[in-house]
């Protein structure tokens, strides 16, 4: 059987040599990151559980992608630049020939993203589990934030929504599949909205639980246009706002910055509904039921 | 049921609000951090795993405090002083009710250390895991890595050695437990080493393995005097050498800068052999078994 440090070596050579303001990557107790000037880092992790995030019918490709996706969205609902993320690896045995395709799927959208591994750990575990804290950087004082939305913000989306969790359902077409299994993170709208948006969440865990906590932290309520909101092929409605995982941005952005912003975005922006004052979301049919919880 | 959301409120709400370089903890996409002037970043990922790296009869507050420990230990490794860190919790609906003791545990160890909680994630999972991410803070140039060591240098180790193994066995003291569940990280010992020492690691894998580190990537080997190895307790020789999970400190020194180094260190050091030319160790009786692997 391969050793720790074998499996480890195996893993970190994909993603090549330290570089640029990484100083040193893995391999040693940790890594050494030289902040670039006037830039203050943005941190996040984010777990992904065979079982819970991800089935057996992933490839172990789409396993890596979306482990660090999640990760990537966060920072791009930030406005920040990917600098460096760490990999937390806990597998049973069965799935050790499986790192070398997690790694590869990893590898692939870390070097088109520009993000270097930082570091990383292996251990035995019941399930696959893959943990990953992602680094960025922004100019100081231009990270987005949930809690700036003001009244008469509009509310824009990227992208569409729905199409994530439609990609679950067993007859989901391949185009549908790929929503749900390689989703891409947005962050080249979020360094676009620094200093045009006011506020910003990725869409992670459904439309109508992600605007309610932009909401909650601003202070402020919204009026949504349901015949507004982009679906996603195969999806409906419920999808969009209850589905999560779409990791789409959502944006709060005053109205005369928005031509701006939908000019530097590099991806579809649509106007869903605006910032109102008071509280909870107006404008839907019925009674909306939760966003998607991990322990539901 | 308890949603994930509240869940995360209650662990977060133990470790206080973000003050000082940490501009911004849990509660948005990401954490922000202003870097201090002059500084690197030390990063840092390791995960502690129900049944692999604790047991059933570990308190929950014994749980939290070594999964925090383990990781402020390398952060000690490098020289660095603890800044914030980042914590994924994956556990079994069970756990739950004991969550509020390894926040206590964990926030107690943070307080005790001045290290910031930056950010989570909670998810389900079959089994109990912990995976911090830490990040530390060197002025540049100035962090410790395994790689330094010169011939002529001297061997040194903080504390006592085998603690952590003889705490495992079921007839342990109370006093030898201790070893086990609640390590110390060496921060004062490593920042002190700053300037001082050639290279250091920390005591993880056990003394033979982690000198075997960083004596290969020193590219030198070593002699070692076993008996001035400094025991703990309770221990024998083979768990200094072998057991691991001490997270004491390991440290190349020049002979003319320790009497400076002793003088800072804050808590015991003992000479233990010499760096010379060459690979591999000699001066220990009979072949090695290989270090703490969590994969053997």
């Amino acid at each position: 059987m391969r050793s720790e440090f074998e499996l480890i070596d195996d893993f970190v050579r994909r993603f090549g040599r330290a570089r640029g303001e990484l100083l040193l990557g893995a391999g040693d107790d940790a890594a050494l990151l030289r902040p670039g000037r006037g830039e203050e880092l943005v941190l996040t992790v984010d777990a992904l559980v065979e079982g819970v995030h991800f089935t057996r019918d992933f490839t172990p490709e789409e396993v890596g992608h979306k482990a660090l996706a999640v990760n990537l969205s966060d920072l791009a609902a930030m406005g920040a630049r990917p600098v460096a993320f760490l990999c937390a690896l806990a597998f049973p045995p069965g799935w050790t020939p499986k790192l070398p395709g997690i790694a590869r799927g990893m590898s692939k959208l870390a070097r088109g993203c520009g993000v270097q591994l930082a570091g990383g750990n292996m251990t035995r575990a019941r399930q696959l589990s893959i943990t990953i804290t992602a680094i960025g950087a922004v100019p100081r004082g231009q990270a987005l934030q949930r809690d700036g939305a003001r009244v008469g913000d509009l509310l824009v989306v990227s992208g569409e929504l729905g199409g994530a969790a439609a990609g679950l359902g067993r007859s989901a077409s391949p185009q549908v599949r790929r929503r749900q299994r390689r989703p891409t993170p947005r962050l080249g709208l979020g360094m676009a909205a620094r200093g045009l948006a006011h506020a910003a969440i990725d869409i992670s865990d459904g439309l109508a639980a992600d605007l309610g906590h932009l909401l909650g932290a601003s202070g402020v309520g919204a009026h949504l246009q349901p015949e507004q909101i982009p679906i996603a092929p195969g999806a409906a409605l419920k999808d969009a706002l209850t589905g999560g995982e779409d990791y789409e941005l959502l944006l709060a952005v005053p109205p005369r910055k928005l031509p701006a912003l939908a000019r530097l975005a590099g991806c579809p922006l649509t106007q869903i509904g605006a910032v109102v004052r008071g509280r909870g979301i107006s404008g839907l049919p019925g009674k909306l039921p939760r966003g998607f919880q991990h322990f539901r």
